[in-house]
């Protein structure tokens, strides 16, 4: 099994600014201990963050046929991305949408997610370890529509 | 460590309707496992369901200094049940909020959750195995802010 | 065929207070009117007044199985019971909801009756004579989706 | 007494498309079947259906005096038809509004109906068999207030 | 000169229905009284009164180039008549646009009244004697604009 | 009779800017033009301007019993000036609003003209002869309410 | 193939007032020019234009088995037409919606047009001249879903 | 002189959380301060407190005819306690709407306050103090109506 | 201690119009009967009634320093006064907001209220004997701050 | 003549998912159809596809003064690709925007299409035909405003 | 060149209340400031302050003809001083808006700031500082359009 | 001290398109003019422009830690770049937001602005000139938090 876990922009400074709100773990911190986890329950994991909302989409596009589901934190993009919306939804396989949610991000996840509709697992509030959660969640969810 | 497992209107009814779009996975059998899962990780659950939210009020505040954090399924009050709302944010613990969230609620929920404001953790989408995995997070979360 | 007759906060207290504008018809007597109409058409009536939601909700529930319709006056529930919808709506079979409708009532029922989108019959404003045809009308619609 | 069956636009084609969504009883069947009705309880039915909102209205006054109460259907007026509410207001008679209301149309007669306003009694959901009970709680209303 | 006075539904049964509300002033009165000002100012008037949108459009229409001016009262079709507003507006000559404007019927118009937005004078709240003013006033801008 | 005419902020200085949009008739000319027709029908008037809203609510507050009527152009304030509504509303008399209405001030005042719910008479779209219809209509009106 | 051409309201003046702004075809111009593109493709058209929403849905419904397709501009029913937009619907047969689409009316259509939801065609924008390509799109349409 | 006293969700808990928010005062300090004060002006008082909005309303119902006003704190019901709403304004005598009104609760008491409508005295922000004032400012009432 | 009461416009008005609506308190019974209670309890009271916002800005900025809270009612200004809103901010003391609410008034300052805001103590509906509870609320509100 | 032919987001994998839905047409065979019949007519076409809006925007102005029109499919920028429009809209030639319009996705783009206000030519709901149509319109046009 | 400096409601007290949030300069240092930077760069210019609106307006009235741009602080009345927006609008100069923008009113200009609409320049969020700034861009824009 | 100025999409045609409404001014100019004022007051800045939303968090990412402050107007993406927000609030230096407002633009900006939320210095309307103005204001207020 292949998932594909996906990170909007600006996640690629985490861990670097404001260490006091966000934590000190940093986006390659994540990849890694998701990667262990993935090692444990045998599932191969495919990484990839990038700025560029189309570059999201192109990699997402390159992997179809190839993966069983995934796990997006669509971050900047979560009020307006649509186009990332559509790709995450033509990609025909289950999709795990995540945020960190830090206390002033809250209150706007909740209202206008673009991304909510789309969802099969829709995960936020634990910050980096609920990366874990979402993988888990729809590692399940994936299996129990089999 | 002592979590509080609230779970809200018509919520004992499930798995005995309509198994066909929420599956045959009734309330006492979510109970167990989630007893096992605590059993494992050294974890007292306690468990409470009903159909008034006065009642559900009644327990938490009953559980007063006693509990550590609340997974709570708002079920049919989500979009109203600020009573309860209030009751929870007053209990000082962190709080998941968890939504089995079928595919015809899924809409709903997005929109006028009254307890997305409070929760510590939110999680929707999993069916049954949400509440694993929002325990589990919401004692990450809990060690986090130790 | 068995029929429940669910009638909403505050109206146990109808035909006592206001009698010039509500009139002088009792609970009590609405029932009495009604089982005289299920004894000459061979229905059996059940009826349960509450202010609580949770005990309605307790009621519905307890009846899972052995009727084939409800009559529903929400009262004041009308504009937020959200679990009693649920409820209603997970009993599983064809749902008559009814108002008394009084003048100052009548704009906002019209506006945010939630429980309008689970109706299969909607009645209002014949006074308690209306619940008479409510019966009726349900009765005539689970013959027709026999 | 003398009571006015209003039919709005398209309910001519009743019966004629679609038979499993609307069924296959026709607007001459609904006539038929009120007439026979009134007979047995001795009230004279007048009736009129037009694809014309100003039609309608010149139907309605010029039976100004000589009836005792409406039943009307605005079909595709219900969201916009205000003259012929006017006209119906202006009747200085108490006035049925019912809607056939199908599964899809549900949704829209809830929201924006201009005509719940003015109705004395507002009927929906049982087909084309309301039409005897809006007829009949009508006819008790008329009766109550007399 | 010649202005169209052009009334909308239900204006046909003015001041034969409810005279201790609307007066006992009748449409055939109203012309009569602008006819005799009409004279004095040498004017000519040409009436029409519809409930039909469609036969008020066609009236206008048929009067193209014929016309220096329009006094209407769109009544019931004040919040949505806008083939009506378009045939207004393609006339190419200034409208007086009156409305009677009872108490209750005066929160209504300024909400909505797409008639608003076309007019060159706009007039509401004195009665029938509104329809002298709105003449005079219609007749000095369209002096005014020579 | 004696009515007062309270002109609205900036209206002193009608005509002396931009004459080809508002024309170049000044606030004294129409003061000059109102009384004139004052003369002819007997009437007399009283006339006040301000830019201040509270000035305006004084000197309608110093005629308290004096008047039998109000011709008011709220002008800047007609969006916003609630205290001089209550003014106006608490004399007791028909007022009657007046709107130049140019061009471009036209799609405002429809839409949140605070003024219009407590106007007797309302008037907009002739230009400063409006005022005179303005005069006569109220006039016909408490004529009428006598 | 048969394909009814319905015009809307105010349609029959195209050509006749303001050239300047709408060009000089007229209505018989566009099904002149309709009806010789027909011939070439051997498709039979109807047509018909009122004034009268009525009128329009009589028509449409004394061609129901007749016709293959509709193409439709609404005009000045555009934003409330909902009689005429379900006659339409139950017509059966694709639509094409049409809109000349001036610069003015351009900002309108978009917002509120009723007839959207029903159409399998939407075209505006390019004058007269959108009629020749309604049609054929309509037509490709129809064979597609043959 | 009978004053019925009734405290909503919660508030049971006042002064035993966060005191450097809400105060130490807990809510028999309430009690017994009212009843003090009610000693001193020889008016009789009644106490009540639930969770459960059903037993707020037996508890009024089960007063009727003997209460000659009601001060109630609605609490968590402030925003969708509708039933609880109508049992208030069945009582028939005044009510003292009363909230404690602390920093972060005060914008929302504002703004969809149910009871706001049917409240004779409003009363908000002065804390457990606010319950003396409410108390004495609906007893004058009380005394002014009679 | 030295309380500002702040009077808003027309309330110089007070009990001289509709005295069966509002009574026959005027505003300077009022000041007298406030001053004899300031007496009792030693509060310096000092009073001030415009018609202007301006004015009563200019008077609170003048007693800056001077006074240890104020007892404000805004009167017309309710709904948009946000400059003397501003300057009560600005004072910065304990501000206690009054409205009388007659019947028809009390459903406008729920709504809009930009007062509410800003005010410690929020008192309304008990008509010019509220002033007495606002005043007291709001020196126990003082002497709970310090 | 040389028209740009624009393709949004994802419509690089047309045809090649959910072929049920969409048809088995892909973008490579949209382009090649539509270069046969631009050849018949001789105009000249480039292409160009893109997930970036970013790169969407290059290339328009890259094409500056080389093009005499555009047809865009916005795809998934069609609610928020504002600087597309930007772009679109500063290119100075008379645009085409098409959308292939299924059915799930027709209801969206009617609400919030932003590029509708830029469009000289608006097609809708012919699937991949439509290109040839929105092509041939916005030709005529370019022709009509030579 | 002569420019009007013009200051809103309590500005009149910058700098002498809570200097730890909006810092210890006056409005007299700010007039100081502009006057030294004014005879630099050789302009004129007038100051005023007012709480009240009505004299901000009888200010730009008496400068008519005199003065080639107006900077402005609306204050207390951005949200609502239409008076002072139309009297600003009719100077024929052009206006620079300018806001001292602290943290907690910047959410609020920026939502219904009725100036926008005719600012030539607007400028928000330097403190004192950015009348400079503000004077220097209106400057340079009246030396562009002459 | 080095400050980074950011041009959003499109801006890069400045000066090229419309001169006779944006004026002759192109991006490169701007450039030179900005240089030559930071030479004089001894600040060093970054240029960067792009049609790419995560080319310009790219730039800005890698810039970390090198800036004082950013000069952006983000053009196209005002109303929807919340990505490009984030990366300008996550700089954690200070921003000045700068539009240059032409006549049909200035009324979007207002509303939508999403850049307005993070911005320490917000200027509009004065053309290219402005970014003077907005530089010089942002070195004094980064000068003033120093």
């Amino acid at each position: 099994m292949k998932i594909a876990v996906l990170q909007g922009p600006n996640l690629n400074r985490l861990g670097t600014r404001k260490p006091e709100v966000y934590g000190t773990v940093t986006l390659p911190d994540i990849v890694a201990d998701l990667d262990v986890l993935a090692g444990e329950i045998e599932v191969e994991l495919v990484h990839f963050q990038s700025n560029h909302e189309g570059a999201m989409i192109d990699w997402l596009q390159s992997l179809e046929g190839e993966i069983d589901g995934v796990v997006c934190n669509p971050a900047g993009l979560t009020n307006y991305g649509l186009s990332l919306r559509d790709a995450l939804n033509e990609c025909g396989v289950p999709v795990a949408i995540i945020h960190l949610s830090n206390v002033h991000a809250r209150e706007e996840w909740r209202r206008h997610d673009v991304f909510a509709e789309i969802a099969t697992v829709y995960f936020a509030g634990a910050g980096w370890f609920g990366y874990r959660h979402a993988l888990q969640a729809l590692l399940s969810k994936i299996g129990a529509t089999r």
